[in-house]
């Protein structure tokens, strides 16, 4: 048996997100599919995480275990003929055999994008949350930077999610405007994990901050209370993009 | 009555082209749609020009007659309220009275987007035609000089357009890479009037010179044989996008 990694993007939108459920179309479910087609064997594969329905990614991370003959590169081929258009193979490698997608991954990094012009952007739709008030992209900067470094993030998890600890470390956090396209503002955030929810959380809280209706310090307040209560409303998931994830 | 000017945007994957048809979902029969419910006024819009199916708009423009006594503003966003998501109204005034989108126009300028990337690029699959081998971007944008000023671009004209000339201008032509997405090549047009397909004809010609298949100084060969069975085949329409429309 042999251990593949695959790196993956999709668009998000027609799915139900990443993790299998009967009767839904999911990201693992038509990766599963496409699998079965090529090798004829009922393939299980792993994520680094579950995106949510409607989250993209550009650099999502899956491996399964195969005794399939195929070289990498025709596997990734061949599930690029067979898979829907808006899932893409971007890489395809053997990795040691006890690689877990999952387990194993040590970093990942997210954009959330935010369309702030007057009238919608009909290219942008799909992919960035549309607020009609111009924000303040530097307060929502300086703002978010005391959410730097190893904290207890309960305030920014749907509760629910049933993970042990809420201890997590933010590696690094942005909120930058785009050079090209000026209605668009780009919030990046690297961690050694996430809860769930926990990047729409932190841009709908960072959102009011941006819009005026909070003060730059209430970003840390919020993280201090570790309460969900605290936190501002979960920002759409079609604003979001899986753009990594780091393993050792 | 006032004349009114519009500029608008849309993505249209979903339409049947800007023209209105019996039966179909066209942009002109949404506006349409859209005026008569603002306004309860049964008014025909015309746009600078026809864009074909599945052909975007960034700056598009439009203009119609109309007894609404709507601020131009408040018309601009009640059509935006009820149009469908993907055709947004970007800009609203008050014109003279004899101001006409399609006569009046002076020059048009199309981008034409091409992804060459080994692998689909699933955020793009709208926008732009993927063509799998790597081009020369440099070689295109040399041989696309030569058609700069006043031709007879019958070469580069679908027939049956019914147009009385074939003799056009174009002002400005590049292809560039994309700087921030090494993937992506622009093909920009500009002239004072377009031929049916032309600029999908053109890009069609100069896809075969950056792919190898053809010299530089083939795309000259091609207008000087005033034949369209002289060039390259017509490039997809889901990679155009009308960018701007300007009047005197």
């Amino acid at each position: 048996m042999r251990t593949i990694r695959l790196t993956l993007a999709y668009d998000g939108t027609a799915y139900a997100g990443w993790q299998w459920q009967a009767g839904q179309s999911t990201i693992q479910g038509e990766l599963e599919g496409a699998l079965f087609r090529v090798t004829s064997e009922k393939i299980r594969v792993v994520g680094s995480g579950r995106t949510d329905a409607g989250v993209h990614a550009q650099g999502q991370v899956a491996s399964f275990t195969t005794s399939s003959q195929l070289s990498s590169d025709v596997l990734m081929r061949a599930l690029n003929a067979t898979l829907p258009r808006n899932i893409a193979v971007l890489a395809a490698a053997d990795a040691p055999a006890d690689f877990h997608a999952t387990r194993d991954a040590r970093r990942k990094r997210y954009r959330y994008t935010i369309h702030d012009g007057s009238v919608r952007d009909v290219f942008h739709l799909r992919y960035a949350w549309h607020v009609y008030r111009r924000l303040d992209a530097q307060a929502m900067h300086r703002a978010a930077q005391p959410l730097r470094g190893r904290h207890d993030f309960a305030s920014f998890q749907t509760s629910g999610s049933g993970r042990e600890t809420s201890v997590r470390t933010i590696l690094d956090i942005s909120v930058v405007r785009d050079a090209e396209h000026g209605d668009l503002l780009h919030c990046e955030v690297e961690a050694d994990g996430f809860l769930y929810n926990m990047v729409r959380a932190i841009v709908g809280t960072l959102v009011e901050i941006g819009r005026g209706a909070r003060h730059e310090g209430w970003a840390a307040e919020v993280l201090e209370a570790r309460d969900r209560r605290a936190a501002g409303k979960t920002a759409p998931a079609h604003g979001l993009c899986l753009l990594r994830v780091d393993y050792d």
